[in-house]
């Protein structure tokens, strides 16, 4: 179980191999067999054996903010869970292991604008993306042929990466108010892209962390330092599924307008207060959204953090292979 | 300034941006500008809230045993100080870097082996190494020539270590009982080195740990995984000054007798608790031993922690260069 401390009158000790939570006149125990994770959000104050205990069972502590951010963790001293996890990450890189993670997750990147573009098909009479899906398609079966370490294939993968998101946002066009991605744009498709990405950023950060991954550690997208770039990696299969689609319905449902915008004298664009609640509201309502997956009910939110420590697992050789989250709508 | 709090009465909280330390009636208060790291060796409880501050202002937390040895630490989820660090770290392994340390910690290390066999020429008049000396300094004068990165030059590297290692324990062979070093003999002089070795160990592993570096990646023992191979690293330079000092001394003042050890029905000879004892005492009091260093008095435990610090310096760039300490005696 994971144990969430979010009650700033708790007091987190210990009795024996127990952790023991003490709130007003309640306590509760918790054995340390049953807790792997101690998720601490608030609490008047921890005692020093509390931690000794949870350090001792390579229990991982994390720290969040009062807004659910992490600010940080306790790791052992001794290689443990987390420390042997980070570890083998960065390893990982010099390894196929980096490479497997990096081809499956832009494979599964451009499935997912694929399958994406297929579900816009099938509510929209009026299109026809067979051509742009069957090329789409075609590129990520080339794929999985890549051979060598990361370094090796990085400039094959982000020209197949590249082609394949032309392809998917000039399909895009014919239905939002835009002639493509273009990060650096003005154009109101793009400036609500770029925010919705953003908070799928926050989101995927919190999973990298929860999960025991260094988020300043990416594999695709190693070299940009002091980006965390672990995190733009695994955001990747989900800016179709999250983002995209929430920014589709915002534009269908014309619930963007110029409203949503403010306008600097020098011509820049920005979002206005209203504009930002709106999308954060659909992006949220998108993460919450509950679906089925490998026979549970869960959230997408959920999916990332499992998506993260799928990752985790796979470094450390604990499951076979890595497979993202692919969603066949 | 270090916060060291090793008192079980102890609270640590914070007032607005200090951190506070109370214990029974008396209450101090620290500016985080003044604090550079928290070491918890013992404390009844700490406050969520001095936790924040400390990751807040990157100030490292370390958690200690009540024996000393560092159990934890909190790491900053924003890349921070040590987390930093631990990343440079293994980063230097795949570059220029790691070369650097690599030479430089093999060089310091024959250099220190040729320097001990000149004290034991100088102090005995009954010796002469100055052929073996010779030999020695040549072999560390070829590391500095060689280019490429640590896979490329481990080899050779490890080949100059062995031939100056051969040079300098047969050198010492004519002044203590044995005919060289074996790790896994049942002579007593090489079983009182690898207890020798083990304390030296602990030693630079609380010293890794405190400077934040991760132990268990190394540079030159990198392939020894699971083991502590960054304190494997760091003994190098440390092993003739501390312990082959203490051992020769120890064996030639006949300290070391039949008494030090315990023989198993199968022949395997041990330490015995007396043996045990008269080892430590001599090694704790080479490692407090006071010496000029820098134009400061110190010891060499405190050598050994800022050897920890200068390698973490230059994994990140403070330092145009590391360089091991050399001691002249």
């Amino acid at each position: 179980m994971i144990l969430v401390i979010n009650d700033f009158s708790t007091f987190l000790g210990k009795k024996g191999d127990r952790f023991v939570i003490k709130k007003e006149n309640k306590r509760e125990e918790f054995s340390t067999n049953n807790v792997e994770q101690i998720i601490i959000a608030a609490v008047s104050s921890i005692s020093y054996g509390a931690i000794r205990l949870a350090i001792k069972h390579s229990i991982d502590v994390v720290f969040l903010s009062r807004g659910g951010t992490p600010l940080g963790r306790i790791y052992p001293c001794k290689l443990g869970g987390t420390t042997l996890t980070r570890k083998k990450q960065l390893e990982a890189y010099y390894s196929t292991v980096g490479t497997n993670i990096v081809k499956n997750l832009v494979k599964a990147k451009i499935m997912n604008q694929a399958y994406f573009l297929k579900s816009l098909e099938k509510t929209r009479k009026d299109i026809n993306f067979t051509s742009e899906i069957n090329s789409i398609v075609n590129i990520a079966k080339k794929i999985p042929g890549l051979t060598g370490l990361i370094d090796d294939i990085r400039g094959t993968l982000l020209g197949y990466e590249g082609i394949a998101a032309n392809k998917y946002f000039s399909s895009l066009s014919n239905i939002l108010p835009f002639k493509g991605r273009d990060r650096t744009s003005n154009d109101y498709v793009n400036i609500v892209l770029n925010y919705g990405y953003g908070v799928l950023y926050t989101e995927a950060e919190k999973a990298c962390i929860l999960a025991g991954l260094d988020p300043y550690f990416g594999f695709l997208h190693k070299d940009r330092y002091n980006k965390p770039s672990m995190v733009l990696d695994l955001v990747e299969i989900f800016r179709p599924i999250i983002v995209d689609r929430a920014v589709v319905t915002l534009f269908s449902q014309k619930q963007i307008n110029s409203k949503c915008f403010e306008k600097e004298t020098y011509g820049d664009v920005f979002l206005s207060k209203e504009g930002r609640e709106k999308i954060l509201s659909a992006l949220l309502s998108r993460l919450n959204q509950q679906i089925r997956f490998k026979g549970k009910k869960t959230s997408f939110k959920n999916i990332i953090l499992g998506e993260s420590r799928s990752i985790a697992q796979y470094v450390l050789g604990n499951i076979p292979e890595y497979e993202p989250f692919v969603y066949r709508w």
